[in-house]
């Protein structure tokens, strides 16, 4: 049995939007897995009949102070559905809400894995071949020591050997071009320290080959990855405008492939977009689903630099 | 009458490709524009009737040591159109060569403007309304202090002034939010400098904007500068691959609107793409022709900050 937490009451549309993804996402979930509800008792009057509902007393909204919120609210959707992932009641936990206080709450009642300084978010971008690159840092390390690219590369290989099933993921690190002496000073330091620690590091990969890398994991600082997903949002939306279809396009969607790990905690948790609609939680549920039943303890702590 | 330089030794493809671009933009040139071919003697042969061939005994690769380079090659095309410049026997001067030598080469030939410290690199971005976003720095500055941020809103005004003709240019820094919160520690220090002291700043502006932004100016440091462009042509090429075809989407096309202006040195040079083939040659000619009648000198002396 898979055991998937939600919050229902996390993100910008919720609980409406939360409510109506898992709607969408029931009818594609295996027999065996079963979906906890974290809401308040209003919100869990119209569930669907095979689902779990965890009644809280109160929740966390967008515009909180992430420490001050979690100090003050124990019994907020949020923390109830982290502290039953601690406690191994549920394999996996999802939520479109505050950023940080999940952040805060994972790190505090999970734990990072040994070796790994701080969490990392990863977003995994198509490939014109059909498959994913697993892309991280993409939003919380915006200023990032030198050694967590090397954690990076670690957490985005056992996430492409756990989830994707990938058997030997290459690493590339993004730069501005692919000799080593490129990038600012600190890729060029970066790309050294890569080569003479990372055996699975294939070289620098530039941004104008996002759609057909080689690697199957692309290493940056979180500002610098932050930017690149948000400029294939830009892509998206611009292909939107103009009325441009193709089923490749609908896979730079957010509202559809938004949900990302948090990976580095010792426990598995998902974060989707604020501004999640329906179809991007049907997407966050699936994509929990999948996550739960990977192996990516072990592969994390298989997994090493020289 | 204006006067433009092209190096016809500059590029991957010279001399090929430099004079069949020559050919292709010669119909639109203005009556008044004189273009000054710098090659070696066999190159200018064949030359258009209206052309004034300046003949030189050498030329720089594209792998030489720039500064070595420049010592070694007094009469080279590169230093020829420089040196030409400087003594305002031409206007403007184009190349597709060695960037890290043209750069050198106008530094040291032609000065920097008062209170500008670095050279900064230009692109210019569509927008869906048809009008255009100065970006820069997009690949010079990789490691940049804050206060060249100042410079490069100084520029960026300057340029979107004397040649797009905008009036009172707006200027937005390129973030990962538009709160004040948002970003690295050196993008926060640099909107509180831009708040203090650049008049026409607006705020934080998200790559997921690009292609619809309120301002005309968008500044950053040359490492996600040069992303933001190596991005774009990623989204070019995706488009190409996918069939897609759209008047919009040529317009991120770098061979056709590659050619970026250098700014901050006291002369106007025009730097394209090595790998440019005959669109962007005849696309780099006709932007220097623009360039080159602009009164960016004028512009940039009376802009300042506080």
């Amino acid at each position: 049995m898979t055991k998937i937490g939600l919050d229902i009451r996390g993100g910008d549309h919720a609980p409406e939007a939360i409510l109506a993804g898992l709607q969408l996402a029931m009818p594609e979930l295996k027999a065996n897995t079963e979906v906890w509800v974290y809401g308040l008792s209003d919100d869990l009057k119209s569930l669907p009949e095979s689902c779990v509902a965890v009644s809280c007393s109160e929740h966390i909204s967008m515009d909180e102070h992430p420490v001050r919120a979690l100090q003050q609210k124990p019994d907020s959707t949020l923390l109830r559905g982290i502290s039953d992932l601690a406690k191994t009641k549920i394999d996996c936990f999802a939520s479109a809400g505050h950023s940080g206080a999940l952040m805060v709450a994972s790190m505090q009642a999970l734990g990072l894995h040994e070796g790994i300084s701080r969490p990392a978010v990863i977003s995994l971008f198509p490939k014109m071949n059909g498959e994913q690159t697993v892309v991280l840092d993409v939003g919380i390390n915006v200023d990032v020591k030198d050694e967590q690219f090397l954690e990076f590369a670690r957490l985005g290989k056992a996430y492409a050997q756990s989830v994707l099933n990938k058997e030997n993921p290459k690493v590339a690190l993004l730069n501005t071009g692919t000799e080593a002496s490129k990038g600012n000073l600190q890729y060029q330091r970066v790309y050294q320290l890569l080569k003479d620690r990372e055996p699975a590091f294939i070289g620098n990969a530039e941004a104008r080959d996002l759609f057909k890398l080689e690697a199957e994991v692309l290493i940056c600082d979180g500002f610098t990855g932050n930017m690149l997903l948000k400029q294939t949002e830009s892509f998206f939306s611009l292909s939107q405008d103009l009325g441009l279809n193709h089923e490749f396009l609908e896979r730079l969607n957010y509202e559809k492939y938004g949900a990302s790990p948090i990976l580095g905690i010792k426990g598995k948790v998902l974060l989707a977009h604020g501004a999640s609609g329906p179809e991007a939680i049907k997407s966050m549920i699936l994509g929990a689903e999948s996550f739960a039943s990977a192996n990516f303890a072990e592969q994390i702590s298989a997994s090493s630099t020289i």
